[in-house]
């Protein structure tokens, strides 16, 4: 092995990026230098794509998939199309670690071939390209995990989940950044620089699967695979205006992820789909859990994917279906700015024209108490390994890890007494949140779902997501949420509250950070949270939701 | 607080037990001295009871529950006979800490008058009486878990347990006993001495819920709760030829339980039930799941007791309802005693009998493997509260306590960079073992059941339970099991076997423990078991295999 400066091994790792990207066939259109590019991109790609193209990749995926299985449209149309977005999703964004084009290639024609021979799809994601990040292994591949370090490791075999939805049918041709240590909320690393969002440059893309939000949100990929353990899926997902799905944990495969801390449970990070769609969503967990990925991978629970549930989830004892939802207006620990309660106004203003929508509010119970744990969990050997990896190549520290690592007072080795008794304070801290919810039952049936933000603002300022409460309080407590559009910050409507009465330090640092200038076009979302194992019922209450509203998000975005 | 010689606290807890028992009316009858009794005592306290207690104490809980709901017996009766019996099992067996006459007979009242006044009874449980291991949990009473430094800790609540079997029904009578630490695979502590087979007093009932299967053996108790981390459910209902399940994680709520280590859910213990049927078991775990406790511990897997099923869990694809059983006829490592390997011999005789039944043996993978992993687990604070715990009152450590820490080479303080590094492995055997079950289902359906040993043997002479591996193989997969008595040692049948060669030292230990003499009269039980989550599958194949049988035992128990 020859020692080389960590800076060599970035330029290379840009440089087969890059050349993975130049053998796109046809070429890549020419995108404007980044002196040229107007802050919102989001617009650019069906500009520079034909009208055939950017009509495949515009197009929701559960509508690929029906032209896919009909033949309408060859798996190589779509993968070509998608490939070649991908490539200008790249060179917007810096999204991408690397493009796959003769594998893609060969495994569209192969599907193509398939269908021709057998008149009907191989699997429910048939010939539909899916983008992956870049630390959920891919046989043969590297498995960078984001470090610089393990720029040389290869994946063995592909992850559990990346076989499955090979066999349901699916064609693997882009991968995605993510940050140092996977640990922002944010997507920078040492490798390949840093990931902006497409809708405005100068605010991130969200992290840490931070290369799916950006290209998906660029439409250069119909479905893409992210993790989470502190809102790793739904922070890109909500930064970049598209739909994301954190599960209850051990409902899909984790096997072949490489991260630092293998083994550690006590905060069980999830793997899930970020998609254009919520039905998009849909057709990832189902494809996934039909295949019984628990006989494999002996963690996973046996649920069956029970949606469209026989049974509503929301019928009520009286018989009525009818969903109840709470709104949590503000943790309050960090007031959400302006553009984020107006989009919960919004969005509540539909509901409330519902005979079947009850809405009540969220009061929120000891959220600050939530982080302390979590973060006391998050890195149980003092960060140890994490700084190991770092070592490796001697890459510097980039600040949003130092913030989740150095600046966090919990972070320190713990010992095994130590995990024990923070476990022991996660159980009864959930024990007491699933009291919250009981409690709201007196009049009969409790509350179904709670309706939330994602973060204390729209996608921040690049280096500035320094509060994961939003995300993070559901990790803590293993409930699955749904990330979905609902508007974008607007200069008109999304005024600066004047005269705001700070919390705290940590308020007042969020308060000042908000003008509506710097967050322009800013896409803002919204989350959606039920109790734990009770993933279908989101997925329904959302369904209903969507119905409610008309369209999500309420206008099309700019 | 005064500083007392732990002998004395010993003296103070048996006295305090004494009392109660005294407590109960009509008194218990006066049972022959230690010296003047026989050495297999299960036949004793019919002959002490009246005909009509002895009817019913002998009676199963299911048949015990419909006599209960229909009035036929009162609560009254039933839990003054089963109070009276369980004086006599601890006066045979030392295996009550304490009796609960008045809060018994008062609840017992309660449910009577209920019954009378809303002609219906009050849950599934109803009037039925129910035994609990003392480190559970019962509000306002002692909660020592076998140490003699904790005497004076008291519940402040029911254990949530507790709590739901009193919701459905259950009068609590009385308290059992449970080694120190919890962790021996027999039941004796500094507390209470020790607790002995009620079929040779010489052997002991097993252990950890030792107290439990004594009581249960000898008719003392209808049903009961017990824990298993290695075996401390199965063990003692094993040795007392009980009913026992051992369910998989998070099915039923260990809320209110006291020991060392909470938190760690490196090895998960499991609370479930012993009984004097398998529909005792049946009727216990669907009390408590039917209550969906998930909602109120949130640990809990939200899945419905789905037994008996709507859908036979045992068709296979063709349609055909068929159960394959392996059988697992030794580990490879220590080769259980023949009384063990003629109970297999038997039954599976007797299940060659059904066309409805494939028998295939199990190759065992690797168990030594499994023990190194669970070994290293059990303590992973290098049993630091456990020697705190023992050191409070300066109680000796007893020689089960010593060779379950001090005596394995893998127990030591582990990092949580080691505890990650053994969950790994775990999750690593998990996935390997359940390759083993899927290679199996070649020819188009796998394995449904393993049907295998307890232990190496019957009953072990009291001290000599050293060997976990029949038992804690199932932990460390975390399957769900069911203990069936199957027979009773035959000094006939069940000769030592001449010329043996042991394939190892411990197999040599094991081996030359055995002689038919020593064992006489032991209860011989068997395992069944099944993949992870698999409980209710685990209940139709028990309940299918009891049927082709006829009866278990085989042949009624001397």
């Amino acid at each position: 092995m020859v020692k080389v400066p960590w800076q060599d091994v970035a330029a290379l790792a840009q440089s087969l990026r890059d050349k993975s990207i130049d053998r796109i066939e046809p070429a890549v259109p020419k995108v404007p230098s980044s002196s040229e590019l107007p802050l919102n991109t989001s617009k650019l790609p069906s500009q520079l794509l034909s009208p055939e193209e950017s009509k495949i990749t515009e197009t929701c995926p559960e509508q690929l998939l029906k032209s896919l299985a009909s033949g309408e449209l060859s798996s190589v149309q779509v993968v070509t199309a998608f490939l070649r977005r991908a490539g200008i999703a790249q060179k917007l964004t810096n999204c991408v670690t690397e493009v796959l084009p003769e594998a893609a290639i060969a495994r569209a024609k192969y599907l193509d071939e398939y269908l021709a021979t057998n008149k009907k799809p191989i699997g429910p994601l048939h010939g539909l390209p899916i983008s992956v990040k870049e630390h959920i292994g891919i046989k043969g591949l590297g498995l960078n995990g984001g470090f610089v370090g393990w720029f040389d490791r290869r994946a063995e075999e592909d992850a559990y989940i990346v076989e499955l939805l090979q066999k349901a049918g699916c064609v693997l041709y882009v991968r995605t950044t993510q940050p140092q240590c996977l640990m922002h909320l944010e997507t920078c690393n040492n490798l390949y620089g840093e990931t902006v969002n497409p809708y405005n440059r100068t605010l991130t893309c969200g992290g840490s699967s931070g290369g799916e939000g950006a290209l998906i949100g660029l439409k250069g990929s119909p479905m893409g695979i992210g993790t989470d353990i502190g809102g790793s899926i739904r922070s890109p997902a909500a930064n970049c205006g598209v739909w994301g799905f954190r599960p209850t944990s051990y409902r899909l495969p984790m096997g072949g992820c490489t991260a630092p801390m293998g083994g550690q449970e006590q905060i069980v990070p999830v793997i899930g789909p970020l998609s254009l769609s919520l039905e998009g969503c849909h057709v990832f967990m189902k494809a996934l859990i039909d295949q019984k990925p628990w006989l494999v991978e002996p963690s996973l629970l046996p649920f069956p994917w029970s949606y469209p549930p026989k049974e509503s989830y929301l019928t009520k004892p009286d018989g009525t279906r009818k969903l109840k939802v709470a709104v949590l207006w503000s943790d309050n620990i960090v007031k959400p700015h302006p553009p984020v309660i107006r989009a919960l106004k919004e969005l509540t203003d539909k509901l409330k024209s519902s005979s079947e929508i009850e809405l009540v509010d969220w009061v929120p119970y000891k959220h600050d108490v939530a982080w302390d744990i979590i973060s006391s969990m998050y890195f149980g050997d003092g960060a140890k390994q994490d700084t190991e990896a770092l070592a490796l190549s001697g890459e510097p520290w980039l600040p949003l890890t130092n913030f989740i690592i150095k600046e966090q007072p919990n972070v320190k080795e713990n010992t095994i007494t130590e995990v024990w008794e923070l476990t022991m304070q996660r159980e009864k801290y959930r024990a007491e949140y699933a009291k919250l919810w009981n409690d709201t039952g007196k009049d009969g049936y409790p509350v179904d779902v709670i309706l939330c933000p994602v973060g204390p603002g729209a996608a921040p300022p690049l280096g500035h997501a320094r509060y994961w409460g939003y995300t993070s309080q559901w990790n803590l407590l293993d409930y699955p949420a749904m990330i979905f559009p609902v508007s974008q910050v607007d200069q008109e409507l999304d005024k600066a509250e004047v005269g705001y009465q700070p919390l705290n330090d940590q308020d007042d640092w969020n308060y000042k950070l908000y003008s509506p200038d710097k967050y322009a076009d800013a896409p803002v979302s919204l989350q959606l949270v039920g109790r734990r194992y009770e993933d279908e019922k989101v997925f329904e209450a959302m369904e209903f939701i969507q119905s409610i509203a008309g369209s999500l998000p309420l206008t099309p975005f700019r």
